[in-house]
């Protein structure tokens, strides 16, 4: 095994240079293994690899600062031996892409001053809230009592978009609340004071004081760890403190396992990624997380899904323009030569057809010319389309999800799902099965769903979803046509916060099978649904 | 000669695809030329082609919407025989990249809602300004009494940064004015009345009613037509009513034509590009521009120039890191194997030493890893470097240059410059040579310029600038040294609006002969130049 030791490279006096020309050696020289000494690594921008990258769910296509950069590499091993990245300002600190094998362990990400800011609550009254602000003025300006985040260099003010609020004790998220803790952030005004203290005047509620007040934007400038077009990648033992937007996305990869990868809450900080924890977008083959704690994210701990792609012209008997919808998921590679196409109706997201790709054309980020192997006589314009062959098996095992803004996990996986062993403290739903094929695009149906031995401890505390496991429903169903098809729910132990656990919709077949109930009643709503199997005790059943 | 008519290849009734896929064919089945039949060609960015450009002195580096791009052709010619190219939204409408010996004909483009606001002064007082939107609500929010633009899909507010006004009658920029013509912007509130009329307080100063208010923001999202990295460009008869940048940016392109290329008014707009007309990076060969004529523009008719580039580290006895220092002109390919470059001091801009490119590694669109064919052992960080061999000559002649913000052409063209038998009537200077190596980084000194038969009227009637013509000097000089080298003003006519006619600054020989002055006494500014040689009728000189 050919090792790189990094303590032997620094040798520009440049940190940030010194790690961009050890994994270009690495390259070249092709190495089975990077070790880094265990440090503190301060990145300087200015010095990073660059790449156009159009990371899914982010939107601002173009070009990504990368501290640590795989790129068109096989076998390859990076050990950061417990060291921390350090960066500042808008960065992708590490990127994966057309990269086959490819393991990384050991490393804690960090980026302090993103553009979310922390304050604690000082005092409040129905006139005013006094807090304050314990992280985040560097990013923000005060205008006409308002906050506007910046993007200096090019005269943008990001609106402040909405406040979320943490118990200022145990770091949840203050139950029964959920976003705009403050009211609808246009009644709100701001006047700074001396000394990092903020006044807010005209919210609609009377906060605790000391809670922990977050104040974010929808602005996702980069992402902690991005992977794309890659194969076999192994994540393992990695912190994410705080990034500029997911904590690791990962699109249109192969078999990828995430083990003890985590956002983690640091320096007094209540929250960590920008968003989502994890997501992963027209993924394949299996997707992995195992022993990973989830904390403190503007967003859910997992979302996996696919792409519902619009037909908007047909060109001819076989070939169709097609359009990638939402703004922020664009330049995706989501269609390859060979892939098993399906379409849908958009209300229903009943498939009626199936057609394989035969030829793609990129004509830009959003739309694609693709030629069908078959007629596509049966699809019109208007209708949605879903890869086939870009929806992984997941399994979810060990993991600790709690003390984040929205759900747990987010379930649009096709293959086999098994969500199992886990640990649930979330303030929306813990596991939610969404997909929508008229905003967000984010598909699709599931196969084959096994929750089995989690353990969902006082879940949906807070406003986000409506059951502790919900799946929902689409606006038209089709009689004797689901949109799910197989879900098992046993063995689970449901400490009730609320009375409502499950809400099924629009499965073919669902079993609910030996689980545990305890802290309230609980029931479970069944919405159009095939073939039931559900034990008699713990739970009352509402079928429609 | 291979010729493909437009009119026969209008085939998916999509005319914004027929056109991407005329071009297409024309690169692969080798024509020679494209005609389009005289049309409104109404172009939806959804279906343009998409390059990543890095536009230089616009920034916003990444994904660019194009509706007529010629990528990598060479003898190729388009004749739009008249049509009128009409866009909407963020775009750069034409495109010419990597491409050799190309004409362009025969076209106007319109992009009608750009990010600038016009608005018609009703009423005004000491207390408020009424005015009617003319144009340019559609992109425009009214908030807290603020003005922004919107970049709406990412949520960005782009403040509304200086606002400009013209003559209702006339439609010069009405005289004495300049920037910010009611005051600081942060001083200003705006009200929104219905009917397109708004109410503004706070300006420190009662404007003219009847006169036309620009507001306008800094954000340069598309060119109306960008060329890169090409040669042998040829453009004629080109009219650009309004686009998001600048008209024209051509940057490291050779020997390039405009001949009747302009910025034109239309539909009782005043503003045409929302910043220079035409502007030239690091070109070489002969830059000419011919019959043509620029109004209403947000900024310069011309200016050309190259890029200074900082050392910002030294690697070794031959390796420098360089930088390219303003963020609206990065990722530009500044420095090529082969190049001859000079460093200077930045604050006098006196080249001290010269040396030849041996390897160019690019490591980001800031920095570029250098190595040289010498030792670098007499530059140090801090100092500028500059490409000699991206400057060329330049030919303005028999333009006509008015009723624009700023200046009228802004000079840094090392080559030969023969501005000639040009109208100019300029609300600021209407020749400037500026550069500098500390904030836009706009490189260079002049070596052999002759202003001769044109005709000065009444120029330098606003605030931007401080003469008719105008050398401006460095923070620094060096005795016996000279920033520029030989300059001639000769058989000129000077219709003198302000008394100051010529600032020569920095100059080795100065001759200025035979010119007609009339209106006002005028005066000459002579201020560290080497050889003169002065008309003694006329003007009168103030030597230092």
């Amino acid at each position: 095994m050919k090792i790189l030791d990094f303590g032997l490279e620094k040798k520009t006096g440049n940190i940030t240079l010194d790690i961009l020309y050890a994994l270009r050696k690495c390259k070249k020289e092709s190495y089975d293994k990077i070790v880094f000494p265990k440090d503190i690594y301060d990145i300087d921008t200015t010095f990073c690899e660059q790449r156009n990258l159009n990371i899914s769910n982010h939107g601002l296509n173009g070009p990504k600062r990368i501290a640590v950069l795989v790129d068109g590499m096989q076998n390859f091993e990076i050990d950061f031996n417990g060291s921390t990245l350090l960066t500042h300002g808008i960065i992708t600190p590490i990127a994966i892409i057309n990269s086959k094998n490819v393991k990384m362990s050991n490393v804690n990400l960090d980026n302090p001053q993103t553009l979310t800011m922390q304050a604690r609550i000082v005092s409040a009254d129905e006139t005013q809230i006094k807090v304050k602000i314990e992280n985040g003025t560097e990013n923000f300006v005060f205008r006409d009592g308002r906050i506007y985040a910046l993007n200096g260099k090019e005269s943008m003010f990001l609106r402040q978009n909405t406040i979320i609020e943490f118990n200022g004790k145990t770091g949840e998220i203050e139950h029964g609340t959920g976003d705009g803790v403050l009211g609808p952030a246009d009644n709100l005004s701001y006047e700074k004071l001396d000394d990092d203290y903020l006044i807010i005047r005209g919210a609609n509620r009377v906060p605790r004081v000391g809670n922990v007040l977050i104040l974010c934007t929808y602005f996702r400038a980069g992402v902690g760890i991005f992977a794309g077009d890659s194969k076999d990648l192994f994540f393992n033992n990695i912190n994410i403190h705080a990034c500029y937007g997911m904590g690791m996305l990962v699109q249109f990869c192969k078999n990828v396992t995430l083990d003890a990868v985590g956002t983690k809450r640091l320096n007094g900080r209540l929250f960590t990624a920008n968003a989502d924890a994890t997501h992963f977008v027209g993924c394949s083959g299996l997707v992995k997380v195992e022993n990973c704690e989830f904390e403190g994210q503007y967003d859910d701990a997992l979302n996996i899904h696919g792409v519902f792609l619009r037909v908007i012209e047909k060109l001819n008997d076989k070939e169709l323009l097609i359009k990638l919808m939402h703004f922020q998921a664009t330049g995706l590679p989501v269609l390859h030569k060979g892939d098993r196409v399906q379409a849908l109706e958009p209300s229903s997201l009943i498939p009626f057809t199936e057609n394989k790709v035969s030829r793609v054309e990129i004509i830009n980020d959003e739309v694609v010319r693709v030629e069908f192997e078959n007629s596509v006589a049966d699809i019109k314009v208007g209708d949605d389309l879903e890869n086939l062959d870009t929806s992984p098996d997941l399994t979810f095992r060990k993991n600790i999800v709690r003390d984040n803004r929205a759900r747990g996990i987010l379930i649009g996986a096709k293959g086999k799902v098994i969500i199992e062993e886990n640990y649930f403290h979330t303030a929306g739903a813990s596991i939610l099965f969404e997909s929508d094929g008229k905003w967000w695009f984010e598909s699709g149906g599931t196969t084959n769903v096994t929750i089995r031995n989690n353990h969902f401890d006082n879940c949906k505390h807070g406003t986000w979803g409506k059951a502790v496991i919900q799946f929902v429903g689409r606006e038209k169903v089709l009689p004797n046509k689901y949109y799910h098809q197989n879900v098992i729910v046993e063995n689970n132990k449901f400490d009730m916060y609320n009375d409502k656990a499950i809400i099924f919709d629009n499965i073919a077949s669902v079993k609910v099978l030996n689980n545990q109930v305890a802290g309230k009643n609980a029931n479970i709503d069944v919405i159009h649904c095939g073939k039931t199997d559900f034990q008699t005790d713990k739970f009352s059943y509402n079928v429609e």
